[in-house]
């Protein structure tokens, strides 16, 4: 791995097809029914302008394609090239990418752009913050369904490219299990029984435990995965131990980058944070203007 | 004012004809091609379930409308009580909304409900923490246009709810000219001229400033209001008298409940801060299943 | 300001974002499911046309790009010349631009492209005509709300194409009281104090006035804007001369060319017509095929 | 037929599912990213009105039932009564339908649905207008696709309501062969041919001509239409003539309440003015309260 | 006529913007919210294929436009190149087209593309399978709107590749009354009476027959073709010979190309099948990879 | 299970928030620009009619929430009583539900209800064929990718209906390794392992082999499930006996219900057929109308 990419692998960019409907929603939300009136009065056609994209903090990047889009889509006649790809740790004053082209186009995707790239690289670097805590354990920090209404693709690839792994990106990709379900079925034996006779083959299943007693029922049956909720690390710890790699264990609940290493040393596959997605500052990256 | 709510005015709903479109993009997002594959697995047709939305932290509520929406689009029969309407106070642990029906739309509602309810929830809270900050002085908290992409009309309502102000919706509805419109147009005296020119009689004009002289120049010609930017307490004092009643005095920059009273004890009339919106984390509220 | 062109500032182009939607949809409209059968049916693929876009009468053109995006997307390799771009006068028989390329995109897009350009260059004409009309006067001429549906943004971008200018885009830029707002609130000094007390700062007040005693009462307030409405020239005065510059005046109520002289003459800032966007005829453009 | 009714047959509504989404959208255009600021300011959520939608001038009106959704996507609890359906002619002053419950939704709703109805009656009352001159006469009023990009369905559905019809709804549900064509196709009865080969046994075929040749050539190889564009009275009467019901004849060109008799006296089948719907000016209805 | 092409003419493509919609949402469907995980883990961004779509079995081409726009959606530097365009007879092992670039785009298109090119490919080689079964009479075979929902227009295009021709495509672009309509009306004569008064002039008329008696009644009113409907070939016949030309005679019912020979020899005008598009087998086209 | 009900569970209905773009968008395909021209000519607005779905051979339903909610949004006073519900095995005559209410709304509603029902009953059909043959074996059988575009989660669905199941719905929700991949990375072993590093925990991965020595290979490393692809039954049962429970084994090729059954003795735990999804024949349903 390079010293200065967050992701043990180069992240993979989305296809322009999925990240488009995202990128034109939100021009025409700043855009709005007048446009940039304030650009369209003061700056003439034939301005040209070149800026860069300057990391004011440490952290790392994530959206630089969403961001490019936002300058392309109102004009391609704009250049964006990029120094420093999606998932390269950033040092303060560094330039990420420069921007160069007509200035109305630049001007008025300005803010677009900087909404997707601050917000995604403060989830990447949230990310990042954590995995690198972790690192000495075999834990891996994943992400999970709490995210912003209409961003969970994007935020799920920050994440990824933050270092991190993806949990579940919806309610149909994989089976959770939780204590409203066993309530419902009448007990965790045949929640599962009931989840395995109805999903297909290419689905795994996890079920969310709160006690040891809980595990031993889980374990008894078998299944892909076990949530182990709220545990603190002694309590992890046996839990782990009373696993025995009979399925992965998930370990969840207020992960900060000060409580994730004594979660991780308890041994657990992995630690979800809804934190990542949900409530990370964005990273402050911004515009600047060259002469 | 009641004691209890955060907004000077009961904030008002948005139109369900507004927020639909959101709601409905974010169920699917989350149900994806084969819907909630748990609950279609472990919960049978018939069985119903009683839920409480309760706060888990002190804070504002904001997004009530679009957390009940999601469960009734899943499921009309679901009934949905509000104890707390959007505005109010939270006390931890208090009951802000009761959720009674079907148990297979309530559980699959569940997340998409909560991620609307608690980042809204989060922003209005946010707001309301510098507001009461800043209650003493006449300055008014207000948000700016650094969102999250698709989510702007709501976080604007989110900040209302938590008794703060809106700065500009988008690029189209009020002038601000930056420095690079400045220098682009040779001049603020002649950017603002442009703008003048340009756009409505309904449309105001404001101006940033990063030092005194600049806001002299601009005062020599006239907006409806001054940006200034990046200003120190000190500084800010200076630029009021200046200005002395001739244009709105908005301050700007890493604005925190921490720093705010000192911008608002120099006398400005608008504080912006681009956190409420981009950084603010959720609120924690839980769904608690009754028996 | 250029003699043969209607608007002060050349009119700034709408982004390419913010119009093809537009005119995807216009085109689907005319295609439906089975495209364009008389062209297919007719016309081999590798035909060539070459045709010009002509004014048959007098007037301002406005939907250049429009329909010139019309033709560029039901065919890439069709190349529009622009002669005569938005905002400028035309004389009958004057060539604005010229198109050429596949015959069989040409065809099948000219009733699009035609729709768009007739329309607004009708709206941008219409506007125009008053604007001429009241040039020895400081009065601007300004579009209403009173839009085609889903139109709106493109009809107030020909008015500006037509030298006039914009009032509200929506009912969410600007605060507009009228006689029921003020019934409900119990009064116009009421009504003036909720508005204050709920919009953000950079949203202006206009109240709508019927009387020279609701006149005075509303500037005993103030307010950034009154709307007089439906009143005579000499009413028009008077109240003129009430405002004492204290506020703007906009006079509005069955304007056309002929009556907008006498209110100009009043002395109002602004007079607004909802003529303009509403029933403004189509201007008569064609599209002339060359051997 | 009854007297005050300007279609023969009663004119039938339009599915909601095909009208529905042209409303949401025309609101949303109005309603932007804040709602309508004023009334959520001034108005109080539980206030009452009661309003009457009335006929300043004589016409016929369309379009109800869009101008009743937009209140009731707004508030399900307004109730719209329609005195005077669609397609009834209506006198000055005349009580069109009434509307009660939320003020907020009923203020919200007014220019979104007036906008519908204005137009769209505007529509039906040019197209009655004509209608009416031709009475004496066999000839039939319709409609082009020279319409409002977007509005298509709806101005062709008011030209029904006011008693005219429809040719052509795009370019795939009829053939239309007109000069350019003829040109490519290196003569009419070429293209003709091509035109049979090529289309379903359900699409009717017309040919547009400007000489008494030209059509002897169409008639000689037989369609279902021919299309006399722009021909005086004289030369139409000698092309039906010529015609001798061989084919539909059908009159364009200009087409006015004046002009109309003329032509429509000349023998013709069909007139077709674009007019009706690009151009035709609103009809005057207006939204009064009740106390 | 080309011996390798099935339809008559060359089948004209449809404009991209018809079906670009449905292509971007097919790959959507396809990528949901992580993308292609597979191609992402396992190919590097540099790494190109080549590749070629060859049928594997004979058949009728339909659809190459779609296949080609999945791949150029993902990534623009995909270049393909048709060898036999849509309407052309394949043989099995040929080669349709090859597909080169960048191997991501290519591996993550595949199914996408295969999916519209073996369906439409499917229903052009059914319908040329009836087509060349009934080539020595005059009988013409028409697809209905039993269609796959979503899919009518390139379904329709797809049997016009194969050699057919095209029925209704809706609702709305021809009268087919059918017994209900009859039976609501009060018999077949006042049923056309109604549909002759209420539909436009380019607009032809269908009634549905099952008896000869009922045919004598529709005949002594005139329409414009009688669809035969689940009649025998003695009983088509006499029912083609009652109508004498004076309509066009449709004959439907369980049409395959075992059974179309027969009916074709009835001496009807057309045969319509359902079958054609709403159970039409896949075509098996593969794609390969080269070295 | 129920004798009478073809999956093993009751099939769980997807959320209507699921399937109403789909029902809508197939009624605007169908409606056009001007509605059911023959039904609103023909057919008065108080007509009522029954009518009833009525099985006319012998099969699964599928679809019934999309029929009814066809109907519904054409008209909410039609009342739609279902007797077999999805997944429900019918007999020849069997009445599926009733439909009562205005007979406009039955009327224009019946093709868009019939074309979903009759295309997903006839995948439940030809899938509970399939189960039928291949009951007295473990081996479960599961649908593909290769889906109509737009139709993949209700395709899907109605596999379920059939006693099916599910294998991926997309790209993204599972790793299948086909050739392709393999080549590129330079071998099997190298490709599973960028697949393990790249995807989350609750992710399987599968691999496509074609020969025995292949399978060795992928055994070796481990992998979730192997495709057996092509592969005759004598080799199946090899490769089933190789793998010896450390994979399940799935077997693909040209599966109908006369091969299935040797497919399935040898012993693989799942099949998979594209056939269920892209080539199942409609299942016959009309709807009849009672007196």
């Amino acid at each position: 791995m390079d010293a200065t990419t967050a992701s043990a692998l180069a992240v993979r960019p989305l296809p322009q097809v999925m990240v488009e409907p995202l990128v034109r929603a939100a021009l025409l939300e700043d855009l709005g029914r007048a446009g940039d009136v304030t650009t369209d009065a003061v700056v003439p056609p034939g301005a040209l302008l070149r800026a860069a994209l300057v990391a004011r903090q440490q952290g790392v990047v994530a959206g630089l394609d969403l961001a490019a889009l936002a300058f392309r889509l109102l004009d391609p006649a704009i250049v964006v090239e990029v120094m420093r790809p999606d998932g390269s740790v950033l040092a303060p004053g560094e330039v990420i990418a420069t921007i160069a082209g007509p200035a109305r186009g630049v001007l008025t995707g300005e803010r677009t752009a900087l909404n997707f790239l601050c917000h995604l690289s403060g989830v990447a670097s949230a990310t990042a913050g954590i995995v690198a805590a972790i690192r000495p354990w075999k834990a891996q920090l994943v992400c999970t369904r709490k995210t912003m209404p209409g961003l969970r693709a994007v935020q799920k690839y920050a994440v990824r490219a933050g270092g991190g792994g993806n949990h579940r990106f919806g309610l149909d990709d994989a089976v959770l299990i939780k204590d409203n379900h066993v309530a419902i079925a009448g007990g965790v034996v045949e929640a599962i029984r009931r989840a395995r006779a109805h999903v297909g083959h290419m689905v795994k299943i996890e079920v969310e435990v709160d006690t040891l007693a809980q595990l031993e029922e889980v374990l008894g049956v078998g299944v892909d995965a076990v949530l182990l909720d709220n545990m603190g690390p002694q309590m992890l710890r046996e839990a782990v131990a009373l696993v025995a790699g009979r399925a992965l264990c998930e370990a969840s609940g207020r992960i900060s980058p000060a409580t994730a290493p004594a979660v991780a040393a308890a041994g657990v596959d992995l630690i979800s944070a809804g934190w990542l997605t949900h409530s990370a500052p964005v990273l402050d990256i911004g515009l600047d203007f060259r002469a």
